[in-house]
């Protein structure tokens, strides 16, 4: 047993590392070809250098600041004290380090001191950082989001006075959407704003689930509150964005943001989940970010930022298992494959084990093309003029989302059950990992709300124009694909699954054309996960195409994953075409 | 905020009660009718009436001993202090009142004061107890197993100073297998028993996981060990059991079995694991509990009991989750079904909240039908001439862990999918049931290994008996159903489905014939996956069949739930079957 709580111990750095740091860079340069975004000029300071260097930060700030946290922050979870909450210690360095860096302006701006990096390659890193300590990253997370909203929205004070704070780390932010009554609703949300004669608002109302909504790593915190201006109409159209700081912008006076109550979670127990009221003593002033009566619009932006934030969660966590329960499996000696052998085998060696460990890796790696793909999508998206690649990320990052959340749930509970009852023990990380990855598919619209968006937004819009960028994507996949010899049977069987996939559609989409919306929407989460499944498997057959000089007897070879993925994952669209086609409308 | 508050406090006796005596008497009476037991001999001091009373009994056991301390024990966490392990005091009670109503004894045979009752009621009686408070009845169950294991193989000794103890609940019980290098592979363990002049064994070795190892419930414990009696044969075949105590039997003095450290779990923390070790003074006595060697075969027939009693683990702890889930869908306002709507709904009128709390009750329901249909297997073999119900009962008790338990973890994360954020908070008791239901899939054998059980034993046996009698119970069923209209439908799916399955095995046995048993083996999971739907999707037909008057209009009736079982589950048999005749085999 002893032997068994040091591998834990010293594992992440051990193995994880290493592994990152191939996946990152083999998905950057040889599948997703990051270098292409270096033409252009907005992104021309960098090159496969900074790309590494970037890499190496946070590969040096996960294992300096992350890696020894990441059980301590569980097992001593933030506790709210005479109306403060004080969070572990190393969070503040981690912070401190992370602008020090440069890491928190990666993507910014020159003219803000920022790197103009593409998010692509800050996604990368992210993902080092994610996969060692996910609950302390929601810190940087938010405040990116804030960092880009300001950005994006911000008026002169904002950015002169908000802005830098936020960039180097001295400050913190927040996103306030979430009420009591109104949690998935957010058309519903009950805050009011009142204008200062001074064009200031005082708000005031109570938000819930605020994630890293108080703490003591920084003075002030920056929160981003959806609000209503007295006399707004009712309902969505009525919502603003307001920047409302928890001290005063010159002063380090109270602006009467006060903690009330924090939620004990299940898992990511180092990121407090807070209940705030905001002007219990009329006393709390917003300042109005962007234009008035378009909160939830703008909000959307930068929710999708964080959507793609939660997708990335989910398959770091995931990634985490899979490391894990992978070096556990070639450690860990039990049962024969073969009854007459005299001696045990180690565990690997077990077809099941073998599968589970697929499951995991075609799940983490497949995740991570798609996530980073979006992240290009993005990129290009800043600097091109064609309007498709934001058309395409607006698309993919529900399913990015939902892919992250729900098959990394599943791969990191597969972790789990390779390493038996040890895994249900907190002597090993995997416990906390399937606690914390638990959250991924309720926070930031739940799947089902995902699923939602999907058919009743972007798959409709415009005569389905993303859905056909979408095709003509993985057409050009299928078609690289077909050049190589053995990988003609994966590209015919993705192409049939396509063309079922579309088939199913216009079927679906003939219900809506008859009214009956209600029969459409009713299996839209059915929908989501065979367009995720679909979505998945032509990443797979990118990365296949890449991979070179693979051992044919490597189980775990990108190539053998690909077949894992089309035999065990891509062979459940058959199904979820009947389940869409089929006739009892049993929930309508 | 404070009204849901409530709502979590008050819940589990305002509303899972009536669900759990609704459900219980009508799989008891109209679909599996157990007044065809009360004929027999062995059975007839029993009645409808009696069974009433065993469930009455165990409802209220469960009101005033294990709803309250359900959420308290798990935040209280036994300790191991000084060598001794203190519990949550409710269980002290608990398992006095359980042996004062009979419960403990209820099974048993008239001549040790038990009642004769048939397993089948009291399985429905332990459901109760169970979906109320999982982690306390594990002290119950195991103590039931032990009692069994003393009355097949005890001697006189053990029957008469042992045997009462356990039974009127002065002492309790436990099952020491797992070993700290031999976890799954029980043919590797290596405590020693060294046999003393008196007949007596000195025991000495270290087990681990030992549910129920300690406690200050009882003065003393007796637990089952599996050792290998010095100069016994290699591997499984020179395994015997004991019974060794925790305290002298005649004496207060010690046993020199020492607690040297506890397991902390993700889950059902209320029962502490523990890492014994025996006679490290070379003074711990144990009692030879049937023949020499004959340990593991012995066992299993425990192990067997213990399997069912964690697939009713999972299916418990799911149907807690069920009735929380959709007790919160029928208040929780959030959302609209109509866009043009004014006025938001409850939650439970989307499509999605209906299916994914239909996903939990089939899933509930169909699971209970099953491990209650094992139950009554094993009553009609104990006074049965015909072999025919212990082959089932064996067939079928892995399949009833594994789905209880796969299936369990599913919908219990469905339920707290349904509370969204709040779920993920311990305001509600979805977040404990989730991690509880966790450990189901890995402990009495992880869900891989009873796949391989089924695979490598049950379905070639007797070239293939238990199989076919499987069969014709499916075929009846199906036959019953087709008098009903409505049912012809779901009658024909299931009769494909199984013609599917059938020709599945066929051509997987004949790799088998040809020598590749590790491709024959290789997908076990999969096929265990494929086996349960279809012994569910039985299940229910039955259940349907039996239900009488039902509302059309009720999404929540037996008839709708079969309809989204057929719908949403047994179509996954299609895809599982070609999963498992594709050809790409790459885990071997």
């Amino acid at each position: 047993m002893q032997s068994l709580h040091l591998e834990c111990t010293n594992f992440i750095n051990r193995n994880m590392k290493q592994y990152n740091r191939t996946l990152a860079e083999f998905l950057l340069q040889e599948v997703l070809h990051v270098e292409e975004l270096f033409a252009y000029e907005y992104y021309n300071a960098h090159d496969l250098e900074t790309t590494k260097m970037t890499l190496d930060i946070a590969a040096e700030l996960a294992e300096k600041h992350l890696d020894e946290a990441f059980v301590a922050s569980d097992r001593n979870e933030p506790q709210l004290l005479n109306g403060k909450v004080k969070v572990h210690p190393n969070l503040k360095n981690f912070i401190k380090e992370n602008a020090e860096t440069g890491l928190m302006a990666a993507t910014s701006p020159f003219e803000y001191n920022g790197q103009q990096l593409p998010k692509m390659v800050y996604g990368a890193a992210n993902y080092f950082l994610t996969s060692t300590h996910n609950a302390f990253v929601m810190y940087s997370d938010l405040t990116h989001g804030c960092i880009e909203m300001i950005l994006e929205f911000g008026n002169e004070f904002l950015k002169k006075k908000v802005l830098p704070k936020l960039l180097n780390g001295e400050w913190l932010g927040t996103m306030c959407l979430t009420e009591p009554q109104a949690g998935s609703s957010l058309s519903e949300i009950s805050t009011v704003a009142v204008q200062n004669q001074d064009g200031t608002y005082k708000i005031k109302g109570q938000k819930i689930f605020i994630s890293a909504g108080d703490h003591d790593v920084t003075e002030n915190i920056i929160h981003l509150v959806l609000a209503r201006i007295e006399g707004a109409p009712k309902g969505s159209k009525g919502i603003s964005l307001f920047a409302v700081p928890k001290q005063r912008i010159y002063s380090a006076e109270s602006n009467d943001v006060k903690s009330i109550g924090i939620f004990h979670k299940m898992g990511q127990k180092a990121t407090p989940a807070m209940h705030l009221a905001f002007g219990e003593q009329d006393n709390c002033i917003g300042f109005l970010l962007g234009e008035v009566n378009k909160g939830l619009p703008q909000m959307f932006k930068m929710m999708n930022s964080a959507r793609l934030g939660v997708g990335l969660n989910g398959i770091s966590i995931a990634s985490a298992a899979y490391n894990l329960s992978h070096q556990y499996a070639k450690e860990r000696i039990q049962g024969k494959t073969d009854r007459t052998s005299k001696e045990q085998c180690k565990i690997i060696e077990h077809a099941d084990v073998k599968r589970m460990l697929l499951m995991q890796k075609s799940v983490v790696e497949g995740g991570l093309c798609l996530l980073l793909r979006c992240y290009k999508y993005l990129d290009l998206a800043k600097v091109s003029d064609s309007k498709n690649f934001g058309e395409l990320a607006e698309l993919l990052t529900p399913v990015a989302k939902t892919f992250g959340a729900e098959m990394g749930i599943q791969a990191t509970n597969q972790g789990m059950q390779v390493l038996g009852g040890y895994g249900y023990t907190n002597d090993f990380r995997l416990e906390q990992l399937v606690r914390d990855v638990r959250i991924s598919s309720i926070y930031e619209g739940t799947t089902g709300i995902h699923s939602l968006a999907i058919m009743g937004r972007e798959i409709i819009k415009e005569n389905g124009a993303s859905l056909h960028l979408w095709k003509k994507e993985v057409e050009l996949s299928i078609k690289k694909a077909r050049t190589k010899d053995w990988m003609q049977t994966y590209a015919n069987k993705l192409e049939l699954a396509c063309t079922e996939f579309f088939d199913t559609t216009l079927k679906l989409l003939d219900l809506l054309k008859k009214g009956k919306t209600k029969e459409y929407l009713a299996d839209a989460t059915i929908y989501m996960e065979l367009f995720s499944i679909l979505t998945i498997a032509w990443q797979w057959l990118d990365i296949a195409f890449a991979a070179k000089n693979e051992d044919p007897n490597d189980y775990f070879s990108y190539q053998n994953t690909l077949k894992y993925y089309y035999k065990y994952e891509l062979s459940k669209a058959s199904y979820l075409n009947k389940v869409l086609l089929n006739e009892d409308k049993v929930t309508v």
